[in-house]
């Protein structure tokens, strides 16, 4: 069986994901914004320190799903904030279209299920390297593991063809049945880095310097372990060390949030911050740090939405 | 008898009640810093929109406390991080001088009273529109009531005849036996508002405007609120609501401590936070929100004092 996929958002994970399978000589079609026409004429070029260089020629391109044909698997590699078009991408589905969230956050599953009545959602987490470093130029630096965790999927032998799909395309693939676990676990770093770089107008490197923002670090992070745990979520504790470990290798790191908003762009809150701290709440526990940078954050976003 | 005054810190608060004092014919003794030279020459002015404008032109002095004269009653009006400055007021005092801290926060009085022992310390709290608008050049705009209350003075009827003085000079001064309800009631709107102006660089109108920060606002009001409780000072839950309702009348507003990190001075972080989160803590109650906020403040003012 042969499976036609979409990519909805071709930036740095969309381009590579959807690159890789291009490549295996799937039949790929690529949704795209800002750099469609340069793509439809230059085709789509990665980058791979790991894979060597490529480019997908004669590349079906498209700005607008409803031109998109209807497709067996849909990857949906947009920033969060874009969520809305999710709603569309029922133009593009038949029965037993699977549609794979590959985004950051929590919670991204249960509004694309209530956005496609009757589809189903995998959840995916992308542990990898890349960056958009051009129009429809694609460099991918390291690893490039999916993990993909079945949220409400009819037909489980499908999750795996595309599984196997995946990984003739040479992108190393693993079900997860612990999405949640993943998902909370990205969250330890993302929730204390992200926001902080952003309301600090920092770098990773500088906060993890001063001992007084370290140890917020520390307690932020620290606060995300709580609120999993208090969602059910065995998250360890050792995790926040263990971040701050890694870390502390980075040289001056901007965190994705910061870039969006160096960039004038919005910033992912809903599912970075929003869901995580209101799925908490409900399960008891107040994560009341998180709250204060995240009511922050919302008056940075309106300045960047206001074009400040 | 007739009392020899000391004002050391002679910006708004300093330039006004030592100017105040100096008009009704008291012996004043100004410490000054940058202004020093301009003052010895051209006096001391005060342009008050209440007591029309005056200048106090042979006025006395100084650019060091250790050529100033004993005094009987010693006003500290330096901003708190100049605090260091307290242990030198020994060699300008008697057995019997009373140092009077007109400052804001919490704990300067138990910090002056370290460095000076055995000397009557006095905490002020001025309730004043002044600002300093040029070199010996202070601009008052409304109210100016002092409240005094006693912190460890030997002689009570010593501290009778400072607030007579006062008095006899124009300046409203009223006697508090609740020095620490006073302070604490104070720290609601500072606390609350000094820090978020700094960290999302903005002023009091804007963080009102948008109903996250208005809403985090009262947040944090509400733990200083708590903190106070804790500590067993009766804070009234509504002083919240009122804090909010007063600063919505309020036009394009920067607190003092905007004022300080716009012009790179240090930010009077341990008397406004540091020891009122100590203080609570030691009381049972953490102050959360604060201390990130605290936190934020700590990175902010490394910047400055590394000059950025």
């Amino acid at each position: 069986m042969s499976l036609k996929f979409a990519v909805i958002g071709t930036g740095a994970l969309g381009g590579f994901y959807g690159g890789m399978l291009a490549r295996a000589g799937n039949d790929v079609h690529f949704l795209l914004n800002r750099d469609f026409l340069h793509v439809k004429e230059n085709g789509l070029k990665i980058q791979s320190d790991i894979h060597g260089t490529f480019v997908i020629p004669n590349i079906n391109t498209y700005n607008d799903i409803n031109t998109m044909p209807v497709c067996d698997v849909i990857l949906v590699c947009l920033k969060t904030t874009q969520n809305a078009l999710v709603s569309n991408l029922s133009h593009i589905s038949h029965k037993g279209t699977m549609v794979i969230m590959i985004q950051n956050g929590l919670g991204v599953e249960d509004d694309a299920a209530s956005m496609l009545p009757g589809s189903s959602i995998v959840g995916g987490l992308a542990f990898i390297g890349a960056n958009k470093i051009g129009a429809g130029h694609i460099h991918h630096l390291e690893h490039g593991t999916l993990r993909l965790g079945d949220f409400n999927v009819k037909n489980p032998a499908y999750l795996n063809n595309t599984i196997q799909a995946f990984q003739n395309a040479g992108i190393e693939t693993i079900y997860t049945d612990k999405l949640d676990y993943i998902r909370w676990q990205k969250l330890i770093w993302n929730m204390a880095f992200n926001g902080t770089c952003v309301v600090l107008n920092t770098t990773t490197d500088k906060l993890l310097e001063n001992p007084q923002t370290r140890k917020m670090l520390y307690d932020l992070m620290t606060e995300t372990v709580e609120g999993a745990q208090a969602c059910g979520i065995p998250l360890e504790m050792e995790l926040v060390e263990e971040n701050i470990r890694v870390t502390d290798k980075f040289q001056s790191y901007k965190p994705s949030m910061k870039l969006d908003y160096d960039n004038g762009r919005e910033m992912e809150l809903k599912y970075i911050y929003e869901k995580p701290i209101q799925y908490a709440e409900k399960a008891g526990y107040k994560m009341m740090k998180m709250k204060i940078l995240l009511q922050q954050l919302y008056f940075i976003q309106q300045q960047i939405i206001q074009g400040k």
